[in-house]
């Protein structure tokens, strides 16, 4: 935090809370319309069946509106809980009980956060790894340790030789497409990864935020469909960026064990997630055409990528990056550079991006960047990429 | 918690976790609908303008959806947060940037008790106190101290006592029609506490859920407004009970030293708050004469309380209450009978209220029950009080 606090006041815990740099980018891009943006993670709201949403409206006031104005069930609205489980889940062992509806998949992260990790737990995470991750666990201070990741997972090697060496309590990921680095897990790895998650007794947080954004459609199997022990992991989903980030939903599978502490968590926190939204969604996945929908989105968003792709090859071909399968991002490496300096002068010149620090457990200093591409019509990354390309080349000359 | 949890797995917080008895009778009331209920604190759908509602959503889609239906700004939706401070607040010092918004009051008390409360932290409550508090706040495990109540506010003598002789670092109260004993804090003791706070530089977090339920239209002027020491005193409040609980939404009113640290916490939890319900709740705060339906609301309470009572002192005499300013609960002493026993023999004869333990901070045994009248239709109430009274002369008989 910048402000000083007067710490007699305030719990221990406040000091290890992180605050965000994109958060910082953003209200400077508020401020300063002139900055091109690809630092934002924002779905493009031009993808959302507007007209339907009309009509969906129109039948919750009209038939369901004293369920959806009135408090709810804190695991969640009973009719999205089950839509859930048929549309948006791949283990064997789940029902509708399993589910608890959050307010966000962030909020999941905190719940979990808070049952699971006491100061000095050994958390491992990916490196580079989910910001929201690092903000949600940071107050309840655990230790953190993270394996280098590498295009189609983590490194085996390095993540057998701290499983040996560590007591690992949890391990939390992101295996699909993942933020920031849009890194996606090989089948392979999964199955290898489940079975030493297994042999070593660790709680699993699956982070799946991104799981339907394969450019082709595809989906990959999740970690915890290959786990026999289906008492030790959590998956975690979203709405935002399928539907919408407004309705603000998420949802956490459960094992059976640790389900009323969940919910009993989950009530100390808000009560119960947002019911007007619950209804409204499970009025809309009732109504549309979901496949058709996942697929106009991910053609999309794989368009938008391949224009950026083309851009940065075009006039940046020192920036180096893997071509992902899905998601939002692009991971770009951009040599030669102190990145902080970097950041500053693309600022300076109208551009932003997402340092890489920013995603770094331990903040080491980095040379990627992080690009989203889903939100920016195809003019303005063009004239962003030749931003940046200047600030490359007059800091490399 | 009932279920035997494997605490090896399990942070040392998680044995401090509260659920709640009330729950668990709405359970029951659900799959048992013979069971008539007092025992929810649910505010009645039928006053909530749906009309308007219908004509709000069309404006809604049609001007502000991107808005709408993308990601916020952690401390709430700009327009929100400068209606909240036009209609809803009473303190001098507050401006749109005070303002956070959040996933109900409940929300608000979470993040609080994240910021404030470490193990041993001294923690005065009201006795008895809102079990959501204590749900909230439990899992920081803080030394929970309580002030015994009057009708009229905390008795005083007892208040200074527990001031001189303990460093109280945080004092939590819901001084307008308190849940659940309805009792309201006289402006003399809203004045004489004030002071103390300030005396003592004691944090004030003063739950005003229900600030706007005077069955006459009063308000009463909130204690911080009459503290020197604004640096050191939270506000928070709802929407829940003056619109609609659907929309889970309220707010924190947050002193300008601690405005970083709240948004970085409150970003932690779950990003922002529904921007949707945002949207939809601003323009309808717009849109509608807000007046006139805070004044149907509180002659519609007024008036089911007026009807509670007769059919109390018509049918049950030996019921002891005081009479609420506003709110939505009767406080009601039984006198001469075992809570538990009591409770557990209405359920059976099909009627359902709160026992008076579940808001007890030590969950002390009470022969007091928390009775809402806000939700049932005359015939309802009036068949419930009847049953609980054929239980009554059965016990005392």
């Amino acid at each position: 935090m910048e402000t000083e606090l007067p710490t007699i006041f305030s719990a221990k815990r406040t000091s290890y809370v992180r605050s965000s740099v994109i958060r910082e980018i953003l209200k400077l891009t508020v401020k300063n319309s002139d900055i091109l943006s690809f630092a934002g993670g924002l779905p493009n709201p031009d993808l959302f069946p507007k007209d339907l949403l009309s009509s969906v409206m129109e039948t919750v006031i009209r038939e369901n509106v004293s369920i959806a104005l009135q408090y709810g069930d804190s695991s969640g609205y009973a009719n999205l809980r089950i839509q859930i489980v048929e549309k948006l889940t791949d283990v064997p062992w789940v029902s509708p009980s399993s589910i608890t509806v959050t307010h966000g998949s962030q909020q999941g992260l905190d719940i979990l956060g808070k049952i699971f990790m006491d100061s000095h737990t050994n958390v491992l995470l990916e490196d580079p790894v989910y910001l929201g991750a690092l903000q949600a666990f940071s107050p309840y201070h655990p230790n953190f340790l993270s394996v280098p990741m590498e295009s189609d997972g983590p490194n085996l090697y390095f993540l057998e030789e701290i499983l040996s060496q560590n007591k690992i309590h949890v391990f939390y990921a992101n295996p699909s497409y993942q933020n920031p680095s849009t890194y996606t897990w090989s089948v392979e790895k999964r199955i290898k990864i489940a079975n030493l998650l297994d042999t070593y007794e660790i709680i699993f947080i699956e982070d799946e935020a991104y799981r339907y954004l394969d450019f082709d459609g595809k989906v990959y199997p999740s970690v915890s469909s290959f786990r026999k022990r289906n008492d030790l992991t959590f998956i975690l989903g979203s709405f935002s960026k399928i539907l919408s980030p407004g309705f603000r939903l998420g949802f956490v599978i459960v094992p059976e064990l640790y389900q009323n502490l969940f919910t009993a968590v989950k009530q100390g926190n808000d009560l119960n997630s947002n019911q007007f939204s619950q209804v409204v969604v499970s009025k809309l996945l009732e109504t549309m055409d979901f496949d058709f929908h996942l697929r106009s989105i991910q053609s999309f968003y794989q368009n938008q990528k391949e224009y950026l792709v083309y851009l940065l090859n075009q006039f940046l071909p020192e920036a180096k990056f893997s071509l992902p399968e899905g998601g939002m991002f692009l991971w770009v490496n951009y040599p030669k550079i102190n990145s902080k300096q970097f950041m500053e002068s693309c600022l300076k010149n109208g551009v932003a991006m997402v340092p890489g620090t920013e995603f770094s457990p331990s903040s080491r200093s980095s040379s990627y960047f992080r690009m989203n591409f889903s939100f920016l019509t195809k003019d303005v990354m063009e004239e962003g990429v030749k931003r940046i390309a200047d600030v490359y080349r007059d800091i490399n000359t």
